[in-house]
């Protein structure tokens, strides 16, 4: 997990997967999943440059027979506002001022909330929330999923750390619904919900059934709402609502900079201006004040202005490969796209072989003929299959179904025989 | 705190303060204390730039006859040895894979520990360390210092947040010593030792007390040692010991990278293998395990390389400049260097007006004739007094004691009349 190799004498002299991938993908003339990755001297390069301009290259439109009914919602609100240019010759941030508290008030100028404030993680921010939600109701108890990543992926942290325990309205991979949160026989202090719901793959509530959750924990309960919103960016060209409107349902949001956006690392709390304010305290004691953080602001502010706009085409032509996927790979047994159609620009594909196989398959594709299909595969689900998130970014726009149709033959040819 | 300006409309068209202490400081030929502030821009190039030569210019080297006893403590150990360069060309790290891995070997190799964490902040990287020593030993109450950074400015995280008690064996502005150590009437599982111990006004232990605090700790409590090195690196100079010979007394050291090497941000832990394992458990739990950290980890080993092999010369140097400067300030009356002869490369002085008319003059001064003496004044003691810590780095090594003199008494003479 942290670069060790193996003791295999041999080993040393082949990459590590991850080094192989990142030349395969590199050499790629034409991407479906992701973007290309960039080395850090590109990366460098990048936080140097001006601000990118944020309009579409021409014909990068999705197609008009693949259209789906959220290609005409309105653009994440604010996305073409004035950008908020930092001043590379100013002086580096000192403990979130400076270019980091250019980007907290950027974001809540986009979501609409009194105020922002940065944090280096994820696991951080939300931990720091819920604890405030937590000491301003009395019980120290918060509903979750567990399959939100608070639960699956940050080590018990929410109760270890936190002192938090947890209730799950559901076990079931999707989001709960607001009869499950009345049965709820506890009091809880917050709901947090992960929209979209990632290891359920991507998945989001309806619009009318979030509305109606925000009421049940808000009204009903006198509880709060927090949202981990890392993707609340394409969550709200999915649900068709500008951004303002879905944060104004929560009373809190973890919003992220480093996945869709593009970014390096960082993460956002959103709210009123005394939730922030209390934010930054707790912020602290968890030892997320760092002295500076210039280059996660300047990658931050990058991806608000370059790839917030496009995700209504990211989001839209999701659909196009998605469906193009599920004829490519209809005659593999066991083959599934989750959810079909996705609900946002990311879906999983499941495939009935070793993820070694399939890890092997797309890289000699990549590196044989320049066409990169998918990222890392996993397995973990049912016995035989494997998964990847396959994810419709600014590579994946020129891609037509026939050319996903081709490109997935081609990947088929390279597995063994006789599972398909 | 934040970067808000003042509601004063006059205000908008004024530099905060510290931005005209960057815009001066940045016009200085001359400068006493710390090193020249770079801009966004400066810093970035910087890390894209090839890593420096670490030989110090001609005609840098400490006046003989200043020459205090530690001139000839040997180098840090290892910083002569290869410098561990990153390839800017390769992939950006992945969870503290790559650049940041790259950077942990070598902090290890030149602490001569098993091995070594990064850290966002050592707020974070402390309450991970004296948490595994509590855990491991049973009470969780720790010996610290009422001065120490854990205990003053990190909004009484170690208690609020990661349930440790402290035990204080002395609230004198010093270290503490052996006796103190034994006359605790409380068991407790480490004592954590600031060294130096900046708001004492960076005060070290002499070798020998430091190795009986070590003993009675380890030996005689049967508890665990760990050091605040955030400035270990100087610390080991003005020891007269090679850094491991330090960190071997130690179960485990935090060092920081911003401050003396002049990083961005970060820091880590270093220890036995399996200490440092369980720190990065602990580490995602509060958050600090970020997905992309290559800048900060580039600008540390940066300061590794360039400013290691030069920490001799400062200390040497810094017994020049405070000597020059008690005898600038003689006739003022309250006017003290604090240590004198400073114990690092950093020391206080302080002077009988107050913070603002400081600051102005000093400004003014750098601003007028390009001469820049200190940084920032606080009002941080006795009624009528205010402080500097003045950092000699490598912009001071060409200052005499005729140097300091002549802009000191410049100085002077921009102050109210009156008070000296």
């Amino acid at each position: 997990m942290y670069g060790n190799r193996s003791e295999d004498p041999d080993a040393s002299d082949r990459p590590s997967l991850p080094d192989r991938r990142f030349a395969a993908l590199r050499g790629c003339e034409r991407l479906l999943s992701g973007v290309r990755p960039q080395s850090i001297r590109e990366r460098l390069a990048d936080l140097a440059g001006p601000l990118p301009d944020a309009a579409p290259e021409p014909g990068a439109a999705p197609e008009p027979a693949d259209a789906p009914e959220q290609a005409g919602a309105p653009a994440p609100d604010g996305a073409g506002g004035p950008p908020a240019v930092p001043d590379l010759d100013g002086r580096p941030d000192q403990y979130g001022d400076g270019v980091v508290r250019t980007l907290e008030q950027r974001v809540a100028e986009l979501l609409g909330t009194e105020d922002a404030v940065f944090f280096p993680t994820g696991t951080m921010a939300q931990q720091v929330a819920l604890r405030i939600h937590a000491e301003a109701a009395g019980p120290r108890t918060v509903a979750t999923h567990p399959l939100a990543h608070t639960d699956r992926h940050e080590r018990h942290a929410l109760g270890v750390l936190s002192g938090l325990r947890t209730l799950w309205p559901t076990t079931e991979p999707r989001q709960p619904t607001a009869e499950e949160l009345r049965a709820l026989d506890e009091p809880y202090a917050a709901l947090s919900l992960e929209l979209p719901l990632r290891d359920a793959g991507f998945v989001l509530p309806g619009w009318p059934e979030l509305v109606e959750l925000a009421a049940v924990v808000r009204e009903e309960h006198g509880a709060a709402l927090h949202l981990d919103g890392a993707r609340i960016w394409e969550s709200a060209v999915a649900l068709g609502r500008p951004l303002p409107e879905v944060t104004a349902l929560a009373d809190s949001v973890y919003i992220s900079f480093y996945k869709t956006l593009g970014g390096i690392s960082g993460a956002a709390l959103v709210g009123r201006g005394g939730f922030v304010r209390t934010a930054r305290a707790w912020r602290h004691r968890y030892g997320g004040q760092l002295y500076q953080q210039w280059p996660f602001a300047l990658a931050a502010l990058t991806g608000l202005e370059r790839e917030l706009p496009r995700l209504p085409e990211y989001v839209a032509h999701a659909r196009t490969v998605a469906g193009a996927l599920v004829r490519a790979f209809a005659a593999v047994p066991g083959a599934r796209v989750h959810p079909a159609p996705p609900h946002t620009h990311q879906f999983q594909l499941w495939l009935p072989y070793r993820a070694g196989e399939l890890e092997e398959a797309g890289l000699g594709l990549a590196e044989d003929t320049g066409i990169g299909l998918f990222g890392a595969w996993r397995e973990c689900g049912p016995p035989g299959l494997a998964m990847t998130e396959v994810t419709v970014a600014a590579p994946a726009l020129d891609w037509t179904g026939a050319d996903v149709a081709v490109a997935a033959a081609a990947f088929l040819d390279r597995l063994p025989p006789g599972r398909s």
